[in-house]
């Protein structure tokens, strides 16, 4: 399914010939995404709207090329690399805010809106949109949306599909179609404004999105909790969640994670800890100083040797700046790393981390551990140089014996980085053969040719 | 389709002569739900597990005939009727709360638990499950799902939906599927969970959910506000929402509705008002405290004549006897009602109220309105006498131009009763036609046979 030279004028005649190119040049900006997997596509083209896209999605029904649709390409496994070649479709250009309609707490955007231009801009109106991936400033709610993102903010709030009412949708045959609502509620038909939501750009291409907003939290409070062992930062995240406290994050970072962060910025981190939990707790001012020293005793009684609650939100930017220091700082160590994004139920985070000690241990591969812990999410990152194949080899008998390990404790894959390409070949381990066939059988009703993201998912 | 004698006695074989029916009187029992409408199965069957449920569908599929699951019958637009016959399986064994897992907050339920009794189960470990349908001590968690219920603590909580982490289902092909996770996140594959959550038994039949349940709040505090005009309150609503306070409940009680509930329980209630708030709100005391005095305020700020926080758990319990009497008390109006729960933008709500009052003036039919205001939820009801041809005819006719003008303010015309029979012929108001059509192509995927709940949703 190459591309011919009729088949681009055609393309340039539906987006100009300023918004498409198959240049080498160009066409290397666009083969790649946070997994540092490169396919070249064979052409890329930046449409204006939801009509560019569907001619474009007719277009290669009839003239039989893959369309694949692209945000900001911060994918953490393979959702928008073209692996068979195709039309990159970015979406960037798409990347009006329409609406912000302060009386009803909803949103109109397109899906090329930058994440956190948007919570900068709803945060203007004293509103809250609670999603917030890690990659917020360089990648794209339409991207969010495909993948449905979480980040820290998840433990209270939810992810990204828990603030989408509806959607403007072009099909892979072409029709622009549109779901959900524009209300609180709303149960008519099917729910097609789930089952695109995650779909991870192979069922439809998002146009618009309804977003829900809510009411901006007056206060935020940040404190962090060093604790010796990593099982007792553990076990304190289960106990946190079974007192019904609701922190609105609970981040973790194991000792090796913060050794590599503090080498990295300096910024006087605990090196000789087993681990650091980040807590974050937020509302009415009386509210949120009422739980965070509730959480400050919390965290003493369980064991941890030391606590300390940000004073300014200078302070709470630091802590942050640790975290999110962490994926950049992780390169220090090796040139390559495998990043998953496994959940378990929280009660079995400590067998988790105990888990990852010992294969670490066997291995004597670094193996850094941090993430969402409050969810249950963590993010263990095996740290390589892939040109060494014994490395690579074991990382990823590691990578087999977690996942196995994490499906036998009730526990999923992937939590917010969806399959894509990196995970497709595990999916069978979690998701069951009558299943798969289903999921496979509604890719093949919405996409009959086969033209959007093939590669994706299914092995 | 009509059932034969030998499929009866095969049906018999896989779940016992002692549980399914053909006898008329027992048929009579499951031929209706709260629509009123009566459609007499050809057979009714008691299956104790998935496995029974799956060989009866593969029967079905095999010997032709329908399928129609039932909880408790509690629906509001017939989803659980046998419109075109067949063989209603009603899921009532299947009722054990198989796992309450308080340390990871998530419960194993099967479908025939009764919603109130689970919400009181669950409430003895210190937990919550919020969604509260106005049936709750009858309707199932199974119907609940089905149709994503909502209720008066959705405003805070959400509905159905977003308590649902994973499903056990038997497929209208027979096949035993597994959705979803057993965690707080995950994002493998489609979303079969949402997808069948809402589809109103049409797609598959619930065996065993994965419930996410939350930390019980502390305290409940309840607050009614009386006012002069219907439209004051409606915009109190709104103001509410606004702020940014999350009450976990707004509801409203328009004229009508009031002095029904007054004549039927002679609770005091201050018949000459032209609306009643019931407001509550949850969380730690001193938060519930602070909450409910800043609505106190806010409600006479706004033109309240008359607001009173109830002291007591008796004193709640006496507003909610009121706003849970308006359904039973409003038959003394009439002998028949048409009951539809539009929801339109919370900022509309006066709007909307507006033209319910023109239209009661306009027809002299008695129109009683209230509902879950918060989520801009209004059930409006027409009162009538059946047999009242012109009463019928005009009765329609306000349904008519009501479902037009919610969807003229961008509302939906369900908020949580779903489609079933008695919507779908209204559905095309709101949904277009391709979409329609992707839907229609969604049932028959799952149901290549159409065997399941037939004549539903789809006109």
């Amino acid at each position: 399914m190459a591309l011919n030279n009729s088949t681009f004028k055609k393309i340039q005649s539906i987006v100009g010939a300023g918004y498409c190119s198959i240049k080498k040049e160009d066409l290397a900006c666009y083969a790649y995404d946070a997994t540092a997997n490169r396919y070249l596509p064979d052409a890329v083209v930046f449409p204006k709207d939801a009509g560019e896209i569907s001619k474009i999605i007719k277009l290669a029904n009839s003239e039989e090329f893959y369309v694949i649709p692209r945000g900001s390409g911060s994918g953490m496994t393979g959702g928008s690399v073209a692996v068979m070649g195709g039309v990159v479709l970015v979406m960037t250009r798409l990347n009006r805010i329409i609406e912000i309609d302060t009386d009803n707490l909803i949103a109109f955007a397109e899906p090329g809106v930058i994440t956190a231009h948007f919570h900068r801009e709803v945060e203007k109106s004293g509103l809250f949109y609670p999603p917030d991936p890690s990659s917020s400033e360089f990648s794209t709610l339409g991207g969010n949306l495909a993948e449905c993102a979480g980040g820290p903010r998840a433990v209270k709030y939810g992810v990204t599909r828990d603030y989408v009412l509806g959607l403007k949708v072009v099909l892979p045959t072409g029709e622009i179609i549109e779901t959900g609502v524009k209300t609180a509620k709303g149960v008519v038909g099917y729910d097609l404004t789930r089952l695109l939501i995650g779909s991870e750009g192979t069922l439809g291409i998002i146009t618009e999105m309804t977003l829900k907003l809510i009411s901006l939290p007056e206060t935020v409070r940040t404190m962090t909790a060093v604790f010796h062992e990593v099982g007792k930062a553990a076990e304190t995240v289960s106990e946190i969640i079974r007192r019904g406290i609701v922190p609105r994050t609970i981040e973790f970072m194991d000792r090796a994670s913060i050794i590599c962060v503090e080498n990295y910025l300096k910024l006087g981190l605990p090196v000789d800890a087993g681990a650091l939990l980040l807590i974050e707790v937020d509302g009415r001012a009386e509210e949120a100083e009422s739980a965070i020293n509730r959480l400050e005793e919390l965290c003493i009684n369980l064991g941890a040797r030391e606590v300390a609650i940000a004073k300014t939100k200078e302070e709470a930017a630091v802590i942050w700046k640790a975290r999110k220091a962490i994926s950049p700082a992780l390169f220090t160590y090796a040139p390559d790393k495998i990043n998953e994004d496994i959940v378990v139920p929280r009660s079995r985070i400590p067998d988790m981390v105990r888990r990852i000690e010992e294969m670490k241990n066997k291995t004597g591969l670094t193996i850094v551990g941090f993430g969402h812990a409050g969810d249950g999410n963590i993010h263990f990152n095996i740290m390589l140089d892939k040109k060494n194949r014994e490395e690579v080899k074991k990382a990823w008998a590691v990578v087999e014996e977690l996942f196995d390990y994490t499906v036998e404790l009730g526990g999923t894959i992937s939590g917010e980085h969806g399959i894509g390409i990196t995970k497709a070949p595990y999916m069978p381990k979690e998701v069951g053969k009558d299943e798969i066939e289903l999921m496979k059988k509604l890719k093949r009703l919405f996409d009959p040719n086969g033209i959007l993201n093939p590669g994706k998912i299914f092995v």
